[in-house]
């Protein structure tokens, strides 16, 4: 038995400051069971209300090949049921208690998250704790699930032209990561999905050594403490947990284009993909820059992307970025843009890269860099408000190779970014290591 | 112990005919070890002289995820030496005996040759047996030769604008299935491979059972069967062998397309991919007309391609089809163009789309689809004169999923298909199951 790592952090999260929420500094304790569970603590006692989250460090990239979909398939089946709680009386107490629950698979983690009154996570901790190690499925169980999630893609995916585009340039940004393959699994292969595949994964991943409890609200960490150690501490840790080693992406060297063509297309749209480092894998700033780069570039009104294309050329309705930086391995930079009426979306994507170029060559302002920052850091402090998006922070982070320290230091960090840091972010947005889509309505 | 499965086939391969060739026909021979390996003899008593062949039935698409390259690293490995012939030896042998040697790695099969005096067959079937299990590998035999791998990458595909072009529009092709992968490996992963991850998939796949011996030249069946129970018979069958389950690719939705931009490029070319189904894939007579198909419309002169592109229009100095049926999963039917001076390769896309159209929908004439099938089993007749390419037919075929009886059938399953076959083909060349790439001397 491991000595139980008692390394409360004490990191001090900066309150939102002037908008009405707690004035002053909260501090996130850290520590770690001697199962191995990490556990962290945020307190907020503004309502008596707690989040309660478990992640998984496992995700669809953690998936064995051919088995696309398992990740996202057993979250739907952790719900059902136990040999201590049968089908459907976890979702009921927390409907009872009037409480709310949810889960989330990613790529890189799967979480369950309940918020309750606070006198109820004793019972919340105890029922997910069972969970962790309990699960029981049956055949009875799983095939008609696997119906569910058949379903689930039909309707997101598979009848939804702009989704089928995202999945299949995500698919030709990627040519051997699997982040290249959608969480929901591809068809052919979640329909061979069964019971043994689900058992599997869980068994492999889902053990309290692969596992962060994070836990935001009314409570105080020695309480949460105790109460970890008298439920998830009686979980037995996986030996020999394996490594997460994915497939490695190679450089990009060719640039791709994907068209979806569908009649029930309405709105034509044009997308891009770049590959990019994420927070992980990025050397020091270089992420922060290219969270403040799409900010700069593709912020609504005042973004340049707008700036140029929807307000000055009318090429476009709309036009914006984003940078999809907290991920275990190099994720991807993106650019959205709706054309205005009869601009053809090769004439769009010709002046989307001369204002590329422009920024490329020229930078911003001093004024668009302040106010690409003053958003993120803004964005940032105001989400703290929210206890369940504060929680959710630190288990994204924390599942993707990050630490609590890193989210802390990040609003810090992003201020710090330099112009020539951000125009140096650009050699992440050369044409051969992007995806171009085409969302259209008539072949093209 | 298993029986000996001799299930001598007796499938008779007719000759090739007024060529110089033997007259008449010829009769195969298949049968079983009882440690599971298959035997092939194709006797050709032209010349006192053997090709000797040992297929595995394990290709880069049987690799495990993150380990790209290691079927073809272990094929360099595999001339490495074993405890009874070290380094060397082998080649060493083959080469004094006035033989010749060869191997190749190809994305279903691996296979290793020899073509010797016939004398020498014993030799050459004691070595190779010995090395079919008795491979040695050091960390120091290892680390030179993964450099050896990456220079042969530098020199074939990182250097060869054209070959990164095929590489990537193959990537994009297949978004699931390890067919997307290059064979070589993509070079993160070669950097990454070592001894453990060689011996690993040199244990799981080289083995009797898993194995295919194929020997065609100045030799009988029985003798070949005495010679391979003196030799590969000794060797053990790996128990509970793996089936070859790869990850499934899911029917396209998109077109894509692939622009490689490399100011080393003097001649551009226009490249086309469609995924298809395979020869093991296929319904019956599907595969056969796509192959009927690729001639009709890619044959050098008298294709389709030729005549309204490069004779007619003048837009092409040349342009071709190809279809790579002999796979065991799904793979792809293509096309190849080079413009002429001063066409661009949007223009040469949309003639060559506008030809496509145009055999979609009216077909080929009597005259087209004669010449077509009567080349394709020409071909086929004709390649039966070299013992070698013999030999690796029916290697390529039984370690894709199909039997040798056939590949004696296929000539006689061309000269079947019907133009209303060939005309229904093209529900495999619809825009959205493609790639096309563009590789061109100027940013694009």
């Amino acid at each position: 038995m491991v000595m139980a790592k008692m390394v409360s952090a004490g990191l001090v999260l900066a309150g939102a400051k002037g908008n009405g929420g707690a004035e002053g500094a909260v501090t996130i304790s850290q520590f770690g069971l001697p199962n191995g569970l990490d556990v962290v603590v945020i307190p907020d006692h503004r309502t008596p209300v707690v989040t309660h989250m478990i992640w998984y460090r496992a995700g669809a990239a953690d998936e064995p090949r051919g088995k696309t979909g398992i990740a996202h398939f057993l979250e739907h089946l952790m719900f059902k049921g136990t040999k201590a709680h049968p089908e459907g009386e976890f979702s009921r107490t927390v409907a009872e208690l009037g409480g709310e629950e949810n889960a989330f698979t990613s790529s890189d983690y799967t979480a369950y998250f309940q918020r309750v009154a606070k006198e109820h996570l004793r019972t919340m901790m105890e029922f997910e704790a069972d969970r962790m190690r309990g699960l029981v499925l049956t055949d009875a169980i799983v095939d008609p699930e696997r119906e569910v999630v058949l379903e689930e893609r039909r309707m997101r995916t598979d009848s939804v032209p702009v989704s089928q585009l995202g999945e299949a340039m995500t698919a030709t940004a990627f040519v051997n990561h699997p982040y290249g393959a959608p969480i929901i699994g591809w068809k052919p292969e979640i329909e061979a999905l069964n019971r043994a595949d689900a058992l599997a994964f869980y068994q492999r991943f889902y053990a309290p050594n692969n596992a962060i409890l994070v836990v935001a609200g009314d409570v105080e960490p020695a309480e949460v403490k105790a109460l970890a150690e008298d439920t998830y501490g009686k979980a037995l840790p996986t030996p020999d947990l394996p490594l997460r080693m994915r497939a490695k992406e190679p450089q990009p060297v060719a640039a791709r284009k994907v068209v979806l063509s569908d009649r029930r297309v309405e709105q034509p749209l044009l997308q891009r993909m770049y590959l990019a480092p994420s927070y992980a894998t990025a050397k020091p700033g270089e992420a922060e820059a290219l969270d403040v780069l799409a900010q700069a570039m593709g912020a609504q009104s005042t973004g340049r992307l707008n700036q140029r294309l929807v307000l000055e050329r009318k090429l476009a309705v709309s036009a914006s970025a984003w940078y999809a930086g907290t991920a275990l391995d190099d994720h991807l930079f993106g650019i959205y843009a709706v054309p205005a009426q009869e601009v053809s979306l090769e004439q769009l994507e010709a002046a989307l890269d001369e204002v590329l170029a422009e920024m490329a060559q020229g930078g911003f302002s001093d004024a668009e860099l302040k106010r690409a920052k003053t958003r993120l850091v803004a964005d940032a402090i105001y989400q703290r408000d929210s206890q369940s998006a504060l929680a959710r922070n630190f288990g994204a982070a924390l599942t993707t190779g990050l630490t609590a320290a890193q989210v802390i230091e990040w609003p810090r960090l992003i201020e710090r970014v330099s112009g020539e840091e951000v125009k140096e972010a650009f050699r992440w947005l050369e044409k051969k290591r992007s995806v171009t889509g085409y969302l259209t309505g008539t072949a093209s």
